[in-house]
């Protein structure tokens, strides 16, 4: 199943390397005859046409697919989300041969450019949309550029885009009983930024739940997912009189930042704060008291925006479609409001 | 400075979208008049002449450098390490508009067949090796492939491809004498897997710097970077009877591992064990104690790795380089051994 290398065909061909490479990337250095002759020993050995090839031709394709990640990169290179991600997605590319090109861009109008590149260039068959914004121009663009697209979020605010959504509030609803069960009152909700789609519907639905289950003191604050942010935020928190005794987090770095500013404050946590986070990962598992979480299977996710994505290149018409529901998994960071 | 869309050309020309589209894609649906115009009105536009055709010309390059990463997935997803470095080589290519193709791999076979297909392919100009092994099958793959390389470390075991290393075993060399200083004789290093270059280097140099420090009960002990792996291995450790005062380990991940399995089993950091990680991230700086760490500019690394690639693939003579040294920075997990 080896592909042949330049060196196979330099073989076959009893040439040296340099001229099978001029021959296969059709620069001068080689004589028209054994240009020829190389080409028809390449191809009688099974050498892949060129990607490049592919694409140009009628109704070809790139055989790549694009992700744009816009977040500050040294948050990036903690929270376990968009690796667990990556990894999703590439398992089902690996099968295709297809790739993901990556870009991490530092702001909205960045992103935007990068798919006008990506588009005009025409690196990539189809795009991968995470974080959806309200009001996200990226969802315009990329119809007006005939990019295909599938959203990681949604169905609000997807447009006309297919999507892969999950039902957030639900989880938010559980994790809001629980604590409540518990015998929690003042809870508060750090959610990440509020131009973030998901970040509103889990503060929403936070809201929601709490009124259901009559929890006046409840309430949102928001941050923006790095850990600096779970720090100061959790200070702010720990500094009132009438402190919260529970906290829910919306990505698993501010949550382990937060663990960590009630130990330096002498706050125990379970027996004077409980503590949940969003998004579960083996950080949640690896620290102590290990954390409570809202646990999904990122990879999958990963995989069935793929295969979605690879869908919508070929222009099936795809409806929404919902990802499994993210479920609490208790740990040792909750238990009883202490009376 | 925006790039024109489809929609622009569109308008510009008084046709459909689709009609650009299909002149653009050189595909059948327009007739050929309405073909050549579109295309000048799209060149007059700006419109980016295609990667793909522009890899296609004699000399021409694709514009993509490409990274495997073979590590599992799930340790992928929460070690910092890989997103810096990707942070870092991202914040390079953004300035001249070069993409990185990623891809994941679960073994080492896998990867190689990556670097086959991308070089039969021509999907990328260059490709960046990380995680150097010994007798590494890469080094003679791209040799061989004649695909432009720089290997992220080194530089021994490169062969021929040119290198930024660093002087592992000077921070090591650090971290031991100061650990020494505070009175630690029995020290385990838990190191990376041992058919990895630097984890070689790195356990080297432990051994030496131990021995010149006279401390006869230091060791080494295997691990794979993975948080379970951290888990296990301090767990055997702190229950020798004759169980080791400082623990330096070989990344963040099992450093955060480690410590939790010393608070579950009642040994405080850092007044019965001091606790050294390799890589410093937000991860050691969040966890409480924070954790005492070599820091490297990881980031930085991969920005230079980048520059060295790009200079590669235009056929430049490169020497191998050396990155900043890996600087040890003291926080609260490590301390005096007790009497």
């Amino acid at each position: 199943m080896r592909r042949p290398t330049i060196m196979d065909i330099a073989k076959a061909a009893g040439v040296s390397k340099g001229a099978v490479s001029y021959a296969l990337n059709d620069r001068p250095g080689v004589s028209k005859a054994t240009r020829a002759r190389i080409l028809a020993i390449a191809h009688d050995l099974g050498w892949a046409p060129s990607s490049t090839a592919r694409a140009l031709s009628p109704g070809g394709r790139v055989g790549a697919l694009g992700l744009v990640v816009d977040r500050p990169a040294h948050s990036l290179g903690v929270e376990p989300f968009f690796m667990q991600l990556v990894s999703g997605i590439e398992a089902e590319l690996a099968a295709t041969g297809m790739d993901l090109l990556l870009q991490v861009t530092e702001d909205a109008d960045a992103e935007l450019a990068v798919y006008r590149r990506w588009a005009a260039e025409r690196r990539v068959d189809g795009v991968i949309l995470v974080d959806l914004r309200v009001d996200d121009a990226r969802v315009a663009l990329v119809e007006d550029l005939a990019l295909p697209a599938v959203v990681l979020g949604g169905p609000d605010g997807a447009g006309t885009l297919p999507c892969l959504f999950s039902d957030d509030a639900a989880s938010m609803r559980e994790v809001v009983h629980y604590l409540a069960a518990l015998g929690h009152e003042r809870i508060a909700h750090v959610c990440g930024p509020g131009d973030l789609v998901h970040s509103r519907v889990r503060s929403a639905a936070f809201e929601r739940a709490a009124a259901e289950a009559g929890l006046h003191q409840a309430f949102t604050i928001e941050a923006d997912y790095t850990g600096e942010a779970g720090t100061r935020t959790t200070r702010k928190l720990l500094a009132r009189s009438d402190r919260p005794t529970a906290l829910v987090y919306d990505n698993d770095l501010m949550a382990v930042a937060g663990l960590g500013v009630a130990r330096e404050m002498g706050v125990d946590v379970p027996s004077r704060l409980s503590i949940v986070a969003w998004e579960d990962s083996v950080l949640c598992q690896l620290v102590r008291p290990s954390l409570t979480a809202v646990s999904r299977d990122v990879p999958f996710c990963g995989g069935e925006v793929a295969r979605m994505l690879a869908l919508a290149v070929a222009a099936e018409p795809l409806e929404p479609r919902e990802a499994p529901r993210g479920e609490l998994h208790p740990r040792a960071s909750t238990g009883p409001r202490r009376a």
